[in-house]
């Protein structure tokens, strides 16, 4: 079983494999690993996989058979096991729980070479969905207090295969920065009775040219922060407060995000020539979902620099290109369609 | 000149480097930087550096000249520039200060191709001092808050000149993880009246079987911590209590940290191949350097699994390598000497 264990300092959890114990000798140079030429993602290699949670069909037909569109799994290898009691037990000053969790691999679309940025936004509305009903289905669980949803794009980025695909990690604590993030937007709206990120857009959209801002359609926005830890790091924000992507039931937002999160990611792939990138889909908690005070969003991150041990150990970023010229960039960008 | 720009929700801090702002055209993919022959900070080079603002010469000498042993110099491209005022300022709800600042590196032996873990013990303690010497000087400028101390060992973890060497840079703030660690520790003395790395540093010795414990001398232990981010975390604690690094001026306790350190490093290296690493040195800020609840280390991070922004992201790390193993692990290698 996996374990979940809380720095006795710093208060940060993290999960330890405790099955998958990796030996010294199983750690190689980091570099991409090895393709062969079987994807188990590939239509025909449904069986390859654990059952489908979720598929979108178009033309019906049964689970775990190809012909789909999207498909959700469970991922063969988790992180965090779906079975079982959290066990909250303490070891002299420290705490630990059991791995308990959901760890799913949303499969965005039937095509090898297809990348999340290439799919048409019709196609890109059913993945989003495919996240919501994801995340409304765990949020039933009450042992599971967050469902982090992220992509990592290229091995740079983390990918450990090349079949376009997001992950779903649900779990019984809330990851830090979403933590640090509600905590900040409650000071915030503390003192001034106003949702930060409300401010955010308004006053991005309100400034002198808009500097930072990348672009926008009736629901949905792009910006590059104002303080970004990495070049071109931007973010998606619905227009309209909503704290839970689960909000997102409209056809036409979901059109609207689908449109701005292809706009975007085919800006960046002609400016940085197709760069490995992450993105986190930050959402409220599983029993907060209608906070005031918090606002959900997607934050890319393309993969440039060289990020170390010292930026992850100190918490301290360097960032070689201000947003501003990174927004100026992206803007005069015809992005493809 | 750089800026310091503060995150409006989280309160981070990051350095903006405004005057060396880089277009997407100058991110290659990040594949180690080619190698030239020439290294500006072998001996011969003296005059390739900005002028040396410490330096150990066994046999004397006039500075920047060749003969030394260990050499401090200001980074030829700092993140920070040491001239000017901070100018606090705001943009609507934004925070920004200008990047004011040191930025050093210590050039840790005249060899190119002997790394830290190399020196003779004798040498790595003058390293150490050189270290102390600079924070201290460093502390008399009112604008500066922490010194921060780091090295990226390796082009995996960001280290771009190969020359063994660590890095200094001198902050108007206190690092994100720094303030962190201050407040738990903080909190935890609260409660306990008791420093909590000293309760840690009691319970992995007392614990049955030390079964996180590394290694240890009369000055110091090192440990896997309970809660690692990374496979072979390891960090280095003095087992009496100080909070700051600058109260390492006694010549055993210095000579007890430069033996363990070799002997740390030359485990890693052994049971890993001389991995990349980086490690940062956590110690109190220059206001408070004798806190009755924080205690300094040194954060050892060897670069192996490749962290993806995902984990700086949402701050959720997924280690595979439980400390317990490690820590068995790097005990059963006979360090070289």
């Amino acid at each position: 079983m996996p374990e979940l264990r809380k720095d006795p300092v710093i208060g940060r959890w993290v999960i330890i494999s405790t099955e998958r114990g990796r030996r010294p000798t199983s750690f190689g140079p980091t570099a991409p690993e090895p393709r062969s030429g079987f994807c188990p993602f590939c239509p025909g290699s449904e069986d390859k996989t654990p059952p489908e949670v979720y598929a979108v069909r178009a033309n019906g037909g049964p689970p775990n058979s190809a012909g789909w569109m999207v498909r959700v799994v469970p991922n063969k290898f988790p992180a965090l096991q779906i079975e079982g009691s959290l066990d909250r037990r303490g070891e002299g000053l420290y705490d630990r729980m059991n791995g308990v969790g959901a760890h799913e691999v949303v499969i965005e679309g039937p095509s090898h070479d297809q990348d999340l940025a290439d799919l048409p936004v019709e196609h890109m509305e059913h993945v989003l969905w495919a996240y919501r009903d994801r995340m409304l289905d765990l949020h039933r669980d009450r042992r599971l207090r967050y469902v982090l949803i992220f992509k990592n794009h290229g091995s740079q980025a983390g990918a450990t295969l090349e079949h376009t695909h997001t992950q779903l990690i649900a779990t019984p604590i809330i990851p830090k920065y979403i933590q640090e993030e509600l905590e900040g937007a409650r000071r915030y709206y503390e003192l001034k009775e106003r949702c930060v990120f409300c401010d955010i857009i308004q006053q991005e959209t309100a400034s002198q040219a808009t500097r930072r801002l990348v672009s926008m359609n009736d629901g949905f926005m792009a910006i590059e922060p104002f303080a970004p830890r990495f070049p071109f790091e931007t973010w998606i924000l619905p227009r309209r407060h909503d704290a839970s992507f689960q909000a997102l039931d409209r056809a036409e937002e979901r059109r609207d995000l689908a449109i701005l999160l292809k706009d975007v990611l085919g800006r960046l792939n002609q400016a940085l020539d197709r760069p490995p990138y992450n993105f986190v889909l930050h959402t409220a908690p599983v029993s907060d979902h209608d906070l005031e005070y918090y606002h959900w969003h997607i934050e890319i991150m393309p993969k440039l620099t060289r990020v170390a041990g010292f930026e992850i150990g100190s918490g301290f970023f360097i960032n070689p290109t201000p947003p501003e010229d990174a927004a100026q960039y992206l803007r005069e960008i015809m992005a493809e369609r």
